[in-house]
């Protein structure tokens, strides 16, 4: 299992290359909660999102024999171009196996401006899968996990372990909780520095397969995977409810409207852009769940990265009629 | 004439009160332009713009009896608030004259957060003025004019102030210019600190009327009022024109596209939420029109108060398709 010191010795690796995030906080926000939130404003990371941290802790620990052969991913998300720019940066060839349903502009992201190999495949898990692994078989290029992977998750906890070093005396810290991933980084990140600190997994109600994990057991499945947060649709693996069983105090559940309503706060009152599931940790914070009163308050904003075609065809329209 | 000592005695009255706002960088900026570009971010000032400090700089300058008979403004945009919000804080009655079109959402947040009186009026320049002069004649009140008042500008310049101090060996800065409150206050504090750093002025090409008068030697009227930087409408006064003349090395034009493109850059790349108006001293930057080639280029992202209904009505729709 991943351990606080693997989380230091990830950030020695890559502190000279993901960004340093700052730490934002809104007098409007602390006055609503009389408490005192600060975000860790994982947005403003390499790519867009935290995953750049995981993905370069990774690529950066490769044997030679691996850096030779190359990285794959299969991702359309905010992974694909983390490990695509840690590849690029790091000389590795990347391939990156996206469902034949990716918007453009992301398929061009991960392509051009980071200079990943990308294949297309029919948009379903088991084509997913298939494609990645007759590559990996053919190739054999080292599959980079979004999050059952220890290297990533070492690497994803570096987020929390800035934040505890930019604020001092936290009391909690709130992450969102999809794979697994960051919540497992930084559980281990908290604890491992004062296991005092409550740790709380935030998470849709409409995919709320760790909350029911927790519950029964063993891991469950998300049935459907309808939410707004669509970097959080996916199951926990072995590897992550091991550790959020362990150090995780509460997974809170939060509705559509909750995610949205903590988004719409933080882009009108603090102007700055988060997608749905990097705000879904305020939202929990938000849910009245937890007391909160008088309390220091972490809260990690996953990332930023969200369509915004329809909004600037709005006022490109608008340009237009003059 | 506001001097450079005007800005350094309004910043020690301001600094404990506004916000010392960030300055943020983009990786991919710099690369696009082979420059070294900082964004003096005033979106995330109190209020979400820059004149949150022209308008607490002159209402703590007020005599007892002044503060006793209260201020007035006429504004439906970020002025408005600025002056109700710092009335607020100085225990002053605020009133303030609106258009009947304005949002409800903006007559709100004035009246209910800030808790000043709201005046509505016709959606004329005349009936604007009329209505604010006979409340200044039966009450007593004093004006705080949005751009056309030394304490305004004095204030507006601490923006640039704490930008000169937060990065060394600036070459030029960048801002925008409407009724030129903001870019008079910049420039001086930017000459003052050194007069050898050039300072430029955006204008959309639509509202041109400061590229005009600089033209013409007098000061020219916008005949349309039509552009998507609703906060750079109005007309040089006598006061900034004088400024403008003297201190501000050129005045470029953008196109309602070019200020379209910077917003949108600084949305999606750079997770920040600004509107047109702040973006269009950075669609100045872009725009070609002065060599930036290696340079250190400070740029006053003046608000970042836009109106986000559209937005989050598309994804409340989404919601609730399911």
């Amino acid at each position: 299992m991943v351990e606080y010191k693997d989380i230091l010795a990830a950030y020695e690796r890559v502190k000279g290359t993901v960004n340093k995030t700052p730490i934002m906080t809104s007098r409007t926000l602390n006055e609503l909660t009389n408490a005192k939130i600060y975000l860790k404003c994982e947005n403003f990371q390499r790519i867009g999102a935290f995953k750049m941290r995981g993905a370069y802790n990774t690529l950066s620990q490769l044997t030679e024999e691996q850096r030779k052969k190359g990285v794959i991913a299969h991702s359309s998300g905010n992974h694909a171009q983390a490990v695509a720019l840690s590849a690029k940066l790091l000389n590795i060839k990347a391939t990156i196996v996206m469902p034949n349903t990716s918007p453009q502009v992301k398929v061009n992201a991960t392509r051009d401006t980071y200079g990943a190999e990308v294949v297309m495949c029919e948009n379903t898990i088991e084509a997913r899968h298939s494609t990645t692994q007759d590559l990996i078989d053919k190739h054999g290029y080292s599959l980079v996990h979004p999050y059952d992977n220890d290297n990533v998750i070492a690497g994803a906890g570096t987020a929390a372990h800035e934040l505890l070093n930019q604020v001092e005396g936290l009391d909690m810290v709130f992450g969102p909780v999809g794979g697994g991933g960051l919540i497992s980084g930084t559980s281990i990140a908290v604890k491992g520095f004062n296991p005092n600190i409550k740790v709380y997994a935030v998470e849709p109600k409409n995919v709320d397969d760790a909350y029911r994990s927790i519950e029964s057991g063993q891991i469950e499945k998300n049935e459907t995977i309808k939410s707004i947060a669509d970097g959080l649709l996916t199951n926990l693996s072995e590897r992550t409810f091991i550790i959020i069983k362990k150090n995780v105090d509460k997974i809170i559940t939060v509705s559509e409207q909750e995610i949205l309503d903590a988004m719409r706060f933080i882009w009108e009152r603090m102007k700055i852009v988060v997608e749905p599931s990097g705000a879904c940790s305020l939202a929990g914070v938000l849910s009245d769940q937890i007391p909160i009163e008088n309390k220091k308050i972490g809260v990690i904003i996953s990332g930023g990265n969200i369509d915004l075609n329809d909004f600037f065809n709005l006022i490109q329209n608008k340009i237009k009629r003059g």
